[in-house]
């Protein structure tokens, strides 16, 4: 796709940037994998390291009226530490930038630290290094370095005739963001999910000890994430609406709500769970679910069809 | 010094609060050195990843009106590379991240992702990944890491009886900062000193090699980073005022402004000059000037006397 030039962002739209971005940014032999992944893989010496950076940005990202600075800390961390999960790697260090006003209270910012080290060392990864400066919003930057012990497993490797799996929550936190921006606090199950999503981080291993094809994790909605590994592996992705129990918390917010509680599952992240594709039922491990198969040609569709709700984020 | 946990960022100070934070990053065996230096040295497998994290605010740390995205680009790669020149390692793989508004034009984006790939070829490094989100005001964060092929150089290990060093240019980008700020254009090379630092990004290495006993970039001030080399070796250090040469452009923006061109070299930050101590005279490498001394005591004196002027950047 070409992009116009003078174009804003918000015209653009953030992949029509990345796309361009990524040509910029060529890469060298030490670059096993660039920009474009979950993370980037590099050889250094005899080892691979696997780095990711995301950004987090008040009122956007989080409201901190809607979360502690210690859940904020949390989900910042897991944020990141599952985009080592997405690889099959292991999360070992972290850094972390903080720009805010001059007017943040210092005991936000040291809790939101604590928060975010002790997301950190439930996976037995520590923060290595960080930078604070004055901005007119909260905005967080975090960079996380790790090792996989075997290849990292890309978003590119689906094959038609593979399986569609997920393990995790997945639906819990949309769900808990709807119910704090109808300015609920319950079902508490739900918010809770959504301050401190647990993503599944020991599953990334174990995927890619038991051959996934392809892996990522679900930041941005379910269906949306399908569609990155259909169009990185170049294949089409087909998602089944009966593959989902909807929970009972979940089924209580969209009566309420009077939504289709799948929109939740199927169009929602932040809970950061796994999907992943392995080359056969017999090859996806225990705890995770089939939901779909990957066929020939491209796109997402949920039973055979096209889906009209929303199946993500968009940053712009 | 103890933080009150009821105060602002601004009343706490950066040095306040990050001195609180990295008691909260108790940092493993991986981690040679964490928080607190200028990149944190990571031993993964065989090697030593160096690592280190910065952020750009508009409006603070650039104005798009006194620079174009692409020098902006190189300025934020530059200042990066720079932490790991100051740990005399290598520059290898950098990640960007960018939050900026809707309507913040691609091209500007392109051309500050121009500019930093630029910057980072020229030392050879390649920039890996990075995340772009929405947010009211633009923030740069980049994460760099590196190698050091010796030991790293740390900010501690400053004795009595060291020679203090300085390599690269040191305040042309302050001269330039001040011009623009008086809505000048010129005297041109200290505006485009501004606009592009030329870090010396060789000397860190050779510090290293010469057997430096501490090093540091000048980021936010000559007279502030020798504060942070006595502070964390338990010395102090004495800068000698006729060790400077006052190069004419600097003059001339003295002479136009009534200021002391001396204040643009002793407070002046952005240019990521090198500053180091070496064991004598004898052991400072070509290109580097000797500028002071280190004494036993604490703190830094200029020419034996307390420094009355601004000795450098403070980010709240």
């Amino acid at each position: 796709m070409a992009l116009d030039a003078d174009a804003t962002l918000g015209e653009a739209g953030e992949f029509g940037l990345i796309s361009e971005l990524v040509k910029l940014f060529p890469g060298d032999e030490h670059v096993l994998v660039g920009p474009g992944d979950d993370a980037a893989v590099l050889r250094i010496k005899h080892g691979h390291v696997v780095v990711s950076t995301d950004l987090m940005v008040e009122g956007r990202h989080f409201r901190r009226d809607w979360a502690s600075a210690e859940d904020v800390g949390h989900r910042a961390a897991a944020q990141n530490l599952s985009d080592i999960n997405a690889m099959g790697g292991t999360a070992r260090h972290l850094t972390i930038g903080l720009a805010a006003p001059a007017d943040l209270p210092v005991a936000w910012a040291l809790d939101l630290a604590r928060g975010f080290a002790a997301e950190c060392a439930s996976v037995g990864a520590t923060v290595v290094g960080g930078d604070i400066t004055r901005a007119d919003e909260v905005v967080i930057a975090v960079t996380v370095l790790g090792q996989c012990l075997q290849s990292p497993v890309l978003r590119s490797g689906a094959q038609p005739g593979d399986v569609l799996a997920l393990t995790g929550r997945q639906g819990w936190a949309a769900g808990g963001l709807a119910v704090l921006g109808r300015g609920f606090r319950s079902p508490r199950a739900l918010v809770e999910a959504y301050r401190r999503p647990e993503p599944p981080y020991a599953a990334g291993q174990v995927a890619a000890g038991a051959g996934a094809t392809s892996l990522i994790d679900v930041s941005d909605g379910l269906l949306a994430e399908a569609g990155h590994l259909a169009g990185a592996s170049g294949v089409a992705i087909d998602v089944r609406r009966d593959a989902f129990e909807v929970p009972e918390p979940l089924q209580a917010v969209g009566a309420a709500l009077g939504a289709d509680p799948l929109q939740f599952i199927l169009g929602g992240g932040d809970d950061h769970s796994l999907l992943a594709t392995f080359p056969d039922v017999a090859s996806v491990p225990d705890g995770w679910q089939v939901v779909g198969e990957v066929r020939a040609g491209e796109g997402v569709t949920v039973d055979g069809a096209a889906y009209d709700g929303p199946t993500g984020w968009t940053h712009f």
